[in-house]
């Protein structure tokens, strides 16, 4: 029943409850050296939290992180730091409603199933709570990545519900509720929001890695794609991944999807940066799509403990999109993963030494 | 660099290139007394064999798989099980055009960059032949999960380029080339593949598990769907994964997304038979999504090793669809990954009594 | 630089330095239903716990441990279980005496070489302070094992310096300053403490699981006792290990060392209860050799961060026999590692029916 | 039960029963460039190789290695390297006298419980046969670990039951048939061995890495030593392990056992080269207890699988003092294990710039 570990040596493994006492984290192989302050770690948490406008929860959090170790004098000593965040909006609510039924498309029933028990108050271990420590594990990810190998990470919203993103505009991303990039699509996003009254939508979100050098990844199983894949489908609603042309590729021709290659770099990005499980020095270029938020105040037909029918209707404060907050957690996940891989790869120092043309320099 | 196992404790570990003397697999975690012999394996193997219709490519390979190991008296030992197939198409092929080039779409690039080196005949470890031993290891998982468990994995073709399947006929999907499961769409697709003329297309491959209990799957970072995603994901060409409803679900409403559950069952299957990672016991149901193959008879721009620019024409016999023959290996990597479940789930066993009501036995 | 993990199914990681704001770990892989509480963990935090005799240091550290998440109401659900110590005797010292130098027989040159830093405040990560989640944790699994298995894990001093234990009574173990089973050896014990005078002595431990059946283990590399040896080597101080009859196997013929076996049960212990790396159902026995406590008021050379030769002398509150208070944490370390082979262990359950006589029911 | 793998980054995954088809292994992680070939592997299994002297089992094993894949042109290719070794001595042999009976001091009685049923030809999986496989994967640790590092690996036999080894001669280790290091002691373990008529003895094997440079060790867990102990515990017959001083530190003053550090070095040895679970720089020393061979001529009692008292005596050809072969075994074991340390560390690399002295290159 072990599995709240990822990464094999860039390894984050995370517990905490939706309203348990704290939510935690061990980030194990951050490389010393690197400066780090909670500072670092809070401003991606702020973009994660809820209530930060009209179109999500207004539960109040406050989320600040602590770092119990692994940091000396300003700067990440090689062992592993401890990460806590207590949980103050823990309200002695009466959760006598949901406690015995099974709420559809909640973890609830597999939960029960899995465990034979489980923790009710707000989803327990199965809220999307725990994702805050996945985006503070992720911003130490994030600093390695950019200080010491240049490499960004970042991402965006490119559809919510009907609404699809058209350009993209790096600067306003952070600048607005939806982390939308395209300043064209906000008003029309604002407006469908307003019109779920009470119902929910899904999202799709996109997440781009710029100045991965070419070689990154362990083929055959542990391809560069494959651990993506499962690091952002392990994000709460994710229902799809894709790399690059995606499920496009599906009706593209073989001449239409190739990227060819030139002196100048590759002529398109199809491969979305990888190629057999490897980068190839383009941006790396993922998509998720999430499913839309599962409390809703609509009734919807269920059955209890006993698999007597019961109408459940959820109450209280949630998003009506979770895409929306998803943007920073998916950050988190691929900067994640691709600090893991950094640090298995030998190629990328000195003993392999690459006398390829690099065409991702030009 | 050692990226060649998956699974934690069902692990398939392979080896092989497409030009070297073998290809290989261990298959650690085979619980004892499964009745197996070669001929278990060859089935799913004849499948995924090249040459079996004019719509895959020519190429004569024997895929003859040797137990080596780990079968004693016919039934397994719990002990490693050792998977052989020679490689006896060796033909003494004058590489030379390929050597010093990087083939667009082909792993060739990134390879290079990654080890400094590369076999280049035929591709070496990042050839589709690899995938032979993940087809044969699956057959394992396969019959212990039938055998044993009552769960049946199978899958089809379910788009060739643009032609869509709109039915699921089981009983037709090995009677055809395609493994189309909709007997209306192949003269569409003959037609189609013989238009294609040099070119090559994408494709969508569906893989469905039926009879797995509810419990099964690893929160946080190891859900069903994560390492699923991870599995199928790894498989060459592969370009996007989805869960259920997948990337539909980014439009859809809480309201139609969200599958009800009644007495009776799960009132539609929007999840994909996964809900917070854990399995619902409905149906898991996967979509794969095939870029086209990479090797084509048409021209394409590219570079050489020492950077100038070259043309590139790939002669030989080669799927003019990698999508077609995918499905055994889809198949045999959701298999993987289910078995590897099954064994480090604790919940299936005595040590949690299940008092939930279970609706997938209605 | 990952590495502060311990356990495949039945997780254990931990962090956090010796002067720094808290230790802590996550023990992953527990499974539902079991009854648990601080008290559970405290009672032989307290045995561990430095201050509890003159013959140990007599710093006080409160040791008071917090359950963060993965239980509630009074038992484990399944889910990662956070676990939180905070360091309250942070004396504002001076370090600057050690600041800039290489204690002998410390980690401080090593942990310099590995990281290029060090966090020099007593010893930072390298300190067996440590050890106290790990104390923390082996609880969890003591209980488990106790409560769900009946498997008893123990431990005493086998040997202090030259003092060596001839007779084990359980009963006496937690009643003295030593854990020492031989009363008659206790004065000897305590007479040689006192002529120590700045000096400090090695130790042996000897840890003991009753109960376990036969079948534990999973050869070929994770045998039972190759993990048993990895999980005791990893504590702070031991330099040695051995199974059974250890080293004194070298010297014994083989009609000596072969334990013959009856339809009572075995006629002798050599194995340490492990053949073929896997449980006999006899009791589980394994010795530690501890070194001699590094930090001695006795002058030593070495040399600074310049490489200038220094005297070192180490001040401060220190147990002159580390070996002391080491039982409680092999104890935890030996449970933690018969735990995660519990939980691998598929021979365990029902799946395969055991119809092979078991003379350790007898 | 899969615990056929060994290494994290280097990985070595093996299969093969003593009577099976063959033996086999995956080396996954061998960086690419080192020239590699058959002979390499060769060398030490001829080491290995029973039937080389009259001490050793008449056997005829021809151990003939082939490497499958991962070697282009005579360089690892950096992706997995698969060796298989045919079993040419599988005599249609007579196995009923053994086929019910638990042999004493054999893996019969745990295999059977743990899996409920064995291979019963020559002990099949618990055979030491397997053993083959781990010194061809470790002679490509051993070269790489040589040429790239400088790094030698080397063992020899240091006690035959009573006979202690005084001095150590590396020149005549591999010029007579015990691997013995002295001269003088050749024979008196000449003597011993004719005198054991038919019982078996223990030995002591001490194993030595040179030129590792000070840093290589992962804490907390996965420390040098405590990978090391897991690494050569793991082989057949082993029940003690002892880094540097071993169990002599049970009785050394803190003054005594300390290795004071010098600017030209440190002044003696008792950590065998691992401080804090990191390399000192110094000699990584280890010894190993091996027990007597279990298959012995003089009659012994047991029971059958029906639970009944049997007598066992067991015929055939095997080896007096399985230790004297173990030396190549514990070499190639060491030597898989620093290579994964090696492919682990990052402070190895340029990423981590040491100003810190180094006195083991004084």
């Amino acid at each position: 029943m072990s599995g709240n570990s990822i990464g094999k040596l860039f390894t984050v493994t995370t517990f905490g409850e939706s309203h348990g006492l704290a939510l935690g984290a061990i980030v194990d192989g951050c490389p010393p050296g690197l400066e780090l302050s909670e500072d670092d770690l809070q401003a991606d948490l702020n973009r994660r939290k809820p209530g930060q406008s009209k179109f999500t929860t207004q539960r109040k959090e406050a989320d600040q992180v602590k770092i119990l170790s692994g940091v000396f004098e300003g700067k990440t000593t090689g062992t592993a730091i401890g990460l806590v965040i207590e949980n103050t909006d823990q309200r002695s609510k009466d959760y006598s409603n949901i406690k015995d039924i099974f709420r559809p498309a909640h973890a609830d029933y597999t939960y029960s199933h899995k465990y034979g028990t489980r923790d009710y108050r707000g989803g327990g271990r199965s809220s999307a709570r725990e994702t805050a420590m996945r985006v503070a594990a992720g911003a130490i990810a994030k600093k390695y990545l950019q200080q010491v190998h240049g490499i960004t990470v970042r991402g965006y919203l490119s559809q919510l519900g009907p609404v699809k993103v058209e350009k993209v505009d790096w600067n306003i991303v952070n600048e607005n509720p939806f982390f939308c990039p395209d300043a064209d699509k906000i008003p029309a996003m604002e407006a469908y929001m307003k019109s779920l009254k009470g119902n929910s939508v899904g999202a799709k979100i996109t997440v781009v890695a710029s100045g991965v050098k070419p070689g990154l990844g362990e083929p055959i199983f542990d391809r560069l794609d494959a651990e993506i894949a499962h690091s952002l489908m392990s994000i709460n609603a994710v229902k799809g991944i894709e790399i690059g042309a995606g499920f496009d590729s599906v009706e593209q021709l073989g001449t239409e999807h190739r990227d060819e290659i030139t002196s100048d770099g590759f002529t398109s990005n199809n491969a979305g940066g990888i190629l057999g499980g490897i980068s190839t020095g383009q941006d790396i270029v993922a998509h998720l799509a999430l499913k839309p938020t599962s409390s809703l105040s609509i009734p919807g037909q269920s059955i209890n403990t006993q698999g007597e029918p019961v109408e459940v209707v959820t109450k209280g404060r949630h998003d009506p999109c979770v895409g929306i907050r998803a943007t920073p957690i998916a950050e988190a996940m691929l900067a994640i993963t691709l600090m893991d891989h950094l640090m298995r790869d030998r190629g990328q120092n000195a003993e392999v030494q690459h006398a390829i043309p690099d065409v991702s320099k030009s």
